[in-house]
């Protein structure tokens, strides 16, 4: 009889979805928040509709040191393009990304960074940038793991959204990073939808050309989904306040904030990067990923810490 | 055995699923484009999560005669707001609008509409707005019909809805219409989630007020979701082409151009009104919703025109 029971385990759902997570303080509190408002006996059920859960990308759902990974493909993509416009040389800012002076492109600050962004990222329509992005990815490098970027995703936290997709989430991506650049793989890698990414964007036209309808990206910005913007992206995008929000720098700070402050159980989560030897250690010095704020706010809003070294027991997911 | 067989019938989904359309061709465009993105053996067949329709709101949806039911509420807000704002009398825009006066409210085109949107729709939180809303279509009725405006919902559009989700389709609103005007009620009335509803929108912006997180509408334009909108804010927030459009304007030109230039099975359709005995005939002099560049461009790209009075059995759904 035992045997009999032990063998109907698993498929009964009790195998631990959360595999890769030690038991701790972490771990428990996503469960803990997941039966509270699961349960229909419980005074904070959710209805499957509002379990609305944001997850920043960038440091949050893959690497983002030594550099974002977006950077990382303007920085290639503008070394690419650079023979057919040698007037790029004459502009400080794009000579500097062409020659990999990231000193000199980094106290070009925001306005060099939009910079590089408007002559690698516009001018072609939505599928072709996504087929550029998609060819990138194919061929690129993280220059310390040697793989594919999109193999260096969090497999915590890739079980932690699967883990809330069955429970009657919905799980989005809410970033800083480019809209349509997270779009023609976050499907594959994350299982969410293009629908479900909120993102930066620049400003998209439609035009006419040879009597085709198409869409054509602009060299000039619309939104930025960042610090501020985040709770803003979330409520043009998806029009209601999440009950869960995970991030990991102070880019993410307002949109826990919003989050947490909405009436019922909510959690908020911070992956903090402890773990120099498997992954990075950082926070309030980092150029990218900065994480100051937010982690001096955590205590008091009552936020999840995740102390990587301690609380994954793998980063990364198994090869192939 | 036939009185058994018989009763299985209905739950077998052997149903017709559209029962307020007549047979005809409108009908059956929809249903042999249905049978060929679904039937996996169709060189047609398109993946689930591809499988994106859009509709139009005003006049595809609901009733948008004698005027845009957003606009009734703008007016009837306006009025309602007056007397803390005399100011507005020496504005000639809100004065009319305040006054009924239609005729000088028109001439004063969209900036004078921009101008009375901006008065009545700024200022609070998404949550405030859409519970002021949410009081006023409750008490609102239209002119002509005596009942609620969300009653005021075409009986086989609903239907078309539900049969293409049924058919593993996602059904979004893509309207000229405020982005939250709709979204309080688009799943009650409509089954479409907040997050699926693609508008026209202000401003909005976060502050801390009190030490507590909000949102706050700004009397600035964000973005028009109209005309050439249609397909940016279809890109920006579905980041899929669809495979279906539903439209019954000239504001609903390019998105079907654009959705049903994609590759593939194509469904266009133009909800055209030639009612005027159960709801209203109007087309190409009509100021809302005119239907004039689109009623030429449908039979070269394929499109469906719907004929209301000879497709529909019925227009409303019915009463309770």
């Amino acid at each position: 009889m035992l045997s009999f029971l032990s063998l109907l385990l698993p498929a009964a759902g009790l195998a631990d979805p959360l595999p890769s997570w030690n038991d701790g303080a972490a771990k428990s509190s996503i469960e803990t928040f997941v039966a509270r408002v699961t349960d229909p006996a419980s005074a904070d059920f959710v209805r499957p509709e509002e379990r609305i859960a944001v997850f920043d990308n960038d440091g949050t759902l893959w690497v983002e040191q030594p550099m974002y990974t977006q950077l990382a493909f303007a920085l290639d993509r503008v070394r690419e393009l650079a023979p057919s416009h040698p007037e790029w040389q004459a502009n400080p800012t794009l000579k500097a990304a062409i020659d990999g002076d990231l000193k000199t492109l980094a106290a070009a600050g925001d306005k060099g960074l939009l910079e590089l962004v408007m002559v690698t990222h516009a001018g072609m329509t939505p599928d072709e940038f996504q087929q550029i992005v998609t060819d990138w990815l194919a061929r690129a490098e993280h220059p310390r793991f040697r793989k594919p970027y999109t193999e260096l995703v969090y497999q915590p936290m890739l079980e932690l959204m699967a883990y809330l997709r069955e429970n009657g989430f919905t799980t989005y991506i809410v970033s800083g990073g480019g809209i349509e650049f997270m779009r023609p793989w976050s499907e594959k890698v994350y299982g969410v939808l293009p629908a479900q990414v909120v993102g930066s964007s620049i400003v998209t036209k439609f035009e006419m050309v040879d009597g085709k309808p198409v869409l054509v990206r602009q060299p000039a910005l619309n939104f930025i989904d960042d610090g501020a913007g985040k709770p803003v992206g979330i409520n043009q995008h998806i029009g209601q306040r999440p009950i869960a929000a995970f991030g990991n720098s102070d880019g993410d700070l307002q949109m826990l904030e919003w989050t947490t402050a909405g009436e019922g159980a909510r959690l908020g989560l911070i992956v903090h990067h402890t773990d120099g030897e498997r992954e990075y250690a950082y926070d309030r010095q980092s150029s990218f990923g900065r994480l100051d704020k937010a982690l001096d706010a955590a205590p008091a809003n009552g936020w999840t810490v995740v102390d990587m070294k301690n609380d994954w027991k793998t980063i990364f997911p198994p090869a192939g």
